[in-house]
């Protein structure tokens, strides 16, 4: 776990949200994209140290979309910046760890992202989140 | 809002998850303290460019007890690191922003702390954190 990469959080609709974070907050907009793979829309806030991921459902039929259902608008999960996911997902399902998938799978911005399970990790959903090559980030 | 300083995450027993923070995820203790004023035991673990704070109540008349009770442990709250807290209120009052304090209140490792309701925030608990001049941060 090298450091915070970003900071994932369920919201009903970016148009709404996205107003808050640049003109309350003062924030920065990185960018928006749409991650087919996990059926949502994302926006990157610059948030000085790590990112803001806001996180739109694509339809009724995504981990987001049930995430708002169930629970609301809210912090969703904290994503860890990692090197060689494979070889971390190995360590930590050695250690006990439970993960919600056996490959990594594509995120958003290229990266390639794998989920621990909130039963393993104390309530809490964490994300690894190796971007490889692109030490830029996302976008 | 200069950068993430923590992000806090609600726990019932300090002593089961700091293994798991410790040594699963290989993560290091920068300290524990008590803060009587929120009746939280605090744990701050170094997650590179920011911190995780670990809350375990102190009884049950508290805001992260009511928290367990209703949500589980999980993700509780966000929080930015800024200068002049009073200043940064008062605009945040002004855009329309609806704070949980009037006033500043003591939060852990001295510093000034505020939130934001998160009826304002799009269902996030975003914390105002202001070390003043203790610019190594908490502890």
């Amino acid at each position: 776990m090298k450091k915070v990469d970003h900071i994932g959080i369920a919201i009903k609709d970016l148009n709404n949200a996205l107003p808050y974070y640049i003109e309350t907050l003062g924030l920065k907009l990185i960018g928006i994209e749409e991650v087919e793979s996990q059926k949502v829309k994302v926006a990157f806030i610059d948030a000085g140290n790590c990112k803001i991921e806001l996180l739109e459902p694509i339809g009724e039929d995504c981990a987001i979309a049930k995430f708002l259902e169930k629970r609301g608008e809210g912090i969703h999960h904290i994503a860890f910046g990692v090197s060689d996911i494979r070889t971390r997902m190995k360590e930590l399902k050695e250690k006990g760890v439970q993960l919600l998938q056996d490959e990594p799978k594509l995120g958003a911005g290229g990266a390639q992202v794998a989920f621990m399970h909130p039963k393993s990790s104390f309530g809490v959903l964490y994300e690894l989140c190796d971007k490889g090559d692109k030490p830029n980030g996302h976008l």
